[in-house]
């Protein structure tokens, strides 16, 4: 038995000889017991206000939703909240409720179905100059959401208070103070937001300064100095942050940090502050944002809870840390780099022989932490595949008589390997993945033989469809020839394809597509890999199903045999 | 006349009421002249080892060369080291002339026809523990290879020298100096990557110091310290950096800093280092490498540059970065994000209609640096949250003359607002909106008139592409009617149309498309409204069209007509 210990982090690995629950292997047979233990870090400098925790705060659906390309829809918000309270994010900040009817849905919902054991919060701005918080409609419409915590946002920087909102420097104190405690007296926890409190600071300390005492005095629980700009230095962070921390009272109310990334620094900034005293910081996950995006929660999570052991979330949810920032990009439809830090598909891939073996002989060699640790996998080991777990319990769904040891399970292993080499993703596809399976153990039997599918597309066009398609098919023995005609070639096929099987199993005509995704995996223009993600349901259950190919026509068609198979499939299991 | 200075670089600007070449244009209809003035910034800290300028050295033909799915050809790596030349790098590492024929070839062939304005490096180990230089086949092809500076790795971890290569501490100190004596004596310059350094300062402080002095007794006109796996935190990268420059001889040996990113940090560390008194800085432009990639020079070069004043490259190149930057992605075929520092797409462009308003007042409120002192722009995202503002600034790069108060305005501003009516967004796509103004202000005359095009996609296919394509068009009265074959339908439509348009429009053959996107915009499944986004390049600028529809085939169709009709618009609003 030996000590790996990890030597810029808080975890501690105990080789040993055999498998189980946390272990995770070895090249040489042994296998790892990963143990994160709370230890301190030996720091090097002296950080006397180092946080034993910290509050994160998401804002992906909010100051995300400002990057180019990125749009929520409601369902969309619910599944971006739902990954965040999976891993356990304190905070998540959805917009402003009072800015559109989307937003305002997405509130009004959420109070009736969902807890607060991680909180949801409406955004907005200080009132209006002219107006009471009771006349003021936009903090009205942040009270109606019902959220037991508000973001307020507000200026402090005095050159944009007399230029930008056209107010004296005492109006603006008054506007900060009176919108904090409306709605503090009312129970409401308020975080404060001090839009550009670089700039501000540097150009007039003293008034940036008596924007958060007002903030603080007037019931903020939290005072958050944004780096709005993205234009501030680590150590300007670490200076400006320290001089806050000494400012407010630490019973009544913390110092938190929200940085974006225009220098390329906003995850040192994040962590600077926090060695320099704040306890509350914002961010996105996978770091989306307007022009270069905000601080990446999926890198600084990892470097504060395993690097410095400072508390960001539970520490046995670390290990959802991976699959949380794929599943968050995957609703964002972007293709998250395989290079980002912890959780890229890259991050722990080893190319290098050199590299290759001095890993082999102590794993620190190449890697800072151990990958299992945040959920992600070492790429050279070839037992190792992230789902391993999740495919034995998929095929002992369907056979339950297989256990890990069984070839089946290699040979399933195997398959997938090679699909994912081939750009497929049954990740969020498991109708395709529960077919796969049911092939691989041989007891899926196709449920029709297509003969031809053909495709017409013509432009300009008569009539106000553009396409049609042909479809000729077969089901025990009998022949159907049919076609349709669609808007665009998808859905031409879809219409045909349908209306084919249908005569045969006409139980499918209760099930509809309900979504439809599509994916470019690589560059090669429009001769580029696409992946197709179909979503199903029949009213009640949806499943989603998967095709990949570098023709749309051919990853849509296996994605939509697969969405009409795989109720038969699961039929035909029950009897049987 | 006034003064904008943004308060954390050293760039100046003057505005101005005239255009010229160095001019760029505000709202307002006044203009900015951009003088980067090597002004100190204030630095709240102190930093008495700070240098006034380093030398840069790019291993993205090396390390970065590491990066997966990165490989170059022999003409990648001319390209990658003209690219880097043109903007001022000092040292190109390219990889170790033994270690294949087509290193060796690239090193044999630039010998012959480049000179050393920018100095190509060639990358070896130490020599092998039971051999003398003369004997060693690696450094004899580093001695041939012909360069005059030589990048030498070592170990310098006692772990790793015992463990890996299985030598005694002494025995490896004279491996370091025994190979940097042989090229030293040679009169070629030597830089000593210490491998691990900050690893090996943890477990053996002494130890590794002395391996550095070795090096520098030996001759080494500098010895780098390397994060090999991206696990140092910045305040230690700061505190081992200090240490060394403390201990080595400014006349005779710089300090380097090698950093890798796997914690996400890699920028904010070579920043530390700088700061600390290293002189010397290794990274990849845009920061590819192994694992997480390299610390991303296209960052770190503007922000040493454009805000500590700190020296990289000369002052008048520093507008290539963006288009150098690009121009190595494109090499590498490599996406590089949007979200990019400085460089990428989106690192200028305001979407929320308040930012915008903002920056119409005081750039410096969301922008931290001005978009053309690296060569990059400002993009307004055209939505109805945007407005106005954003639709000026687009006519006005078409027709300067044209006010706030002209009738266009408001015409061009119905035109887009009733698109996105109709589920058409401009986001992110420039060249459909320049061709849109050009349409609305009558300057757009069509390049030819599309008669009817047809695709045909059948499955199963005969041959290798399933998808054909039928074209008819005229121009100027003369008609060309073609066909091709695609690896799916939108493959098919791009080559037929390209073929076609060539016949009349040969300067097109130099543009390809670079990248294609779908995203589908709402969900009514597979006859939801898809959007196509569309780049194409040739090969020194590229362009982003939009294509919006129901039908794939016909947004498609509408983005590929707007990338070939945007560089023919483009030529001729410059003959006119």
């Amino acid at each position: 038995m030996s000590l790996c210990l990890f030597p810029d982090t808080s975890i501690l690995c105990i080789q040993v000889r055999k498998t189980g629950e946390t272990a995770f292997p070895a090249a040489d047979g042994t296998y790892f017991t990963l143990l994160q233990v709370r230890k301190e870090r030996p720091m090097t400098a002296e950080y006397p206000n180092k946080p034993v925790s910290v509050d994160v705060l998401d804002t992906t659906l909010r100051d995300g939703a400002q990057a180019e390309g990125i749009s929520f829809s409601v369902n969309d918000k619910f599944a971006v909240f739902e990954a965040l309270a999976d891993i356990g994010v304190r905070y998540v900040e959805a917009g402003n409720p009072g800015s559109n009817p989307k937003d305002r849905e997405f509130f009004s919902t959420f109070i009736q179905t969902k807890d607060a054991g991680t909180r949801l919060c409406a955004f907005g701005s200080t009132k209006r100059k002219d107006k009471t918080c009771d006349e003021d409609a936009q903090i009205q419409s942040l009270l109606q959401s019902g959220t037991s915590t508000i973001v307020i946002f507000g200026k402090v920087w005095a050159m944009e208070v007399e230029e930008i909102i056209r107010a004296t420097p005492d109006e603006n104190i008054r506007m900060i103070a009176d919108t904090i405690s409306y709605f503090a007296v009312r129970g409401i926890e308020v975080i404060f937001d001090a839009e550009h409190y670089f700039e501000a600071a540097k150009s007039n300390r003293e008034y940036a300064k008596a924007c958060l005492l007002a903030a603080q005095n007037a019931g903020a629980s939290c005072v958050c100095l944004c780096d709005t700009n993205g234009s501030t230095m680590p150590e300007d962070v670490a200076e400006y942050v320290a001089e806050v921390v000494a400012l407010v009272d630490p019973d009544r109310c913390k110092v938190g940090i929200h940085c974006h990334n225009d220098s390329g620094v906003a995850v040192s900034n994040t962590l600077q502050a926090v060695l320099a005293g704040a306890r509350h910081i914002q961010g996105t996950f996978n770091g989306i944002g307007e022009r270069c995006g905000n601080a990446n929660l999926a890198t600084i999570i990892p470097n504060l809870q395993l690097k410095y052991g400072i508390h960001c979330v539970p520490e046995d949810r670390m290990d959802l840390l991976t699959p949380i920032a794929r599943k968050i990009a995957d609703i964002e439809n972007m293709t998250l780099p395989g290079s980002a830090p912890y959780v890229g598909i890259s991050a722990f891939a080893h190319k290098a022989g050199m590299h290759v073996d001095a890993i082999k002989k102590n794993t620190s060699t190449f890697e800072h932490v151990p990958p299992e640790s945040v959920g992600n996998s070492r790429r050279f080991l070839v037992s190792e595949i992230a789902g391993k777990a999740a495919i034995l319990e998929l095929i002992r769904r369907i056979r339950p008589d297989i256990d890990k040891a069984s070839p089946e399970v290699e040979q399933v292993l195997a398959r997938v390997k090679q699909l994912e080499h081939d750009g497929y993703s049954f990740e969020g596809a498991e109708a395709s993945q529960e077919l796969l399976v049911c092939r691989e153990l041989g007891i899926y039997r196709p449920f029709f033989d297509l003969e031809r599918i053909a495709v017409n597309s013509e432009h300009p066009h008569i009539g106000p469809l553009s396409a049609s398609s042909f479809i000729k098919i077969h089901v025990d023995g009998k022949t159907e020839v049919t076609a349709e005609e669609g808007d665009g070639p998808i859905n031409a096929i879809d219409k045909a394809l349908r209306k084919a099987m249908e005569v045969f199993y006409p139980e499918l005509k209760k099930t509809r597509l309900s979504d439809y995704k599509v994916r470019v995996l690589n560059r090669h223009a429009t001769a580029s890999s696409v992946r197709v993600l179909i979503e199903t349901t029949d009213g009640i259950r949806s499943w989603r199903t998967v095709g990949v190919s570098t023709d749309i026509i051919s990853a849509s068609y296996q994605a939509l045999v697969d969405s009409l198979e795989y109720p038969l499939m699961t039929a035909r299991l029950k009897k049987s």
